[in-house]
């Protein structure tokens, strides 16, 4: 990743991938939302190298979307979990979810968004809730207005 | 990004971010979204070298997500549209959007999703189209079931 180009980047989308990091970031922070806190826990379910995912969820405190919490004095051990800002990544991760579902699902396994109350499976949408029509049609646009005379 | 575990992984959303690619695959997907089509667009853009700029294309149209048309025969010139896979792939792209606005706002400009009737700023929800319901909300969960008996 050449972070200089992204940061000279004003975009909202350069910027938010800036700080999650990168597809480790984003596997570290699903396995938070399924419930992981431990390193060791994290660890096991992504086989990643030791540094690596320290590297990782150091990056992830860093950029507020984890906190440390201490859950053991003698030996000190940390854990990890979801800040606000953390939790607020969750759509973009059911977005991914939905769309690795429809293109590249699974051989082995159905891993599935169910409303819990029907057992029934949904397919979220991504909709403007005053209309209820999905962004992602018509009538929806992606506009840029600049603040000020700034050069890109 | 260590291809080798993340090909292993049954889970959508690691199959879906290992077709997609690299950030940078994303803000050339971005770009597409913006109607941009051509090499020296996306170059001029992304501000990416150019042997970097072909290998994600290629990588891209070979996931499926972009086309290669020949928009020119002498000299041979080809423009990489958006296919109806790369086109699903835009509510990920808006829920990145929303998320980076929301907790990494840009300092220059407003990049914003749109009503373009009411000109509204629109902070868009994923969404269950048969409740109305929030999917990172109370009521839903992911959800996983194994096929088989096939070692993770």
């Amino acid at each position: 990743m050449q972070r200089k180009s992204f940061s000279t980047m004003q975009c909202p989308i350069a910027r938010g991938l800036e700080h999650v990091g990168e597809w480790w970031s984003i596997l570290i922070l699903r396995d938070a939302f399924r419930g992981l806190s431990r390193f060791d826990a994290f660890s096991e379910s992504l086989g990643i190298a030791p540094n690596m995912l320290t590297r990782r969820l150091n990056a992830l405190v860093e950029a507020g979307l984890l906190e440390r919490r201490r859950y053991n004095e003698r030996p000190p051990r940390d854990e990890y979990v979801l800040t606000q800002r953390g939790r607020d990544f969750r759509p973009v991760m059911l977005a991914m979810l939905a769309f690795g579902n429809k293109h590249f699902p699974p051989d082995d396994r159905t891993v599935q968004i169910v409303n819990t109350e029907t057992g029934q499976e949904v397919e979220p949408l991504l909709l403007d809730p005053s209309t209820g029509r999905r962004v992602d049609g018509p009538g929806y646009q992606v506009v840029t207005t600049m603040r000020q005379d700034v050069a890109a």
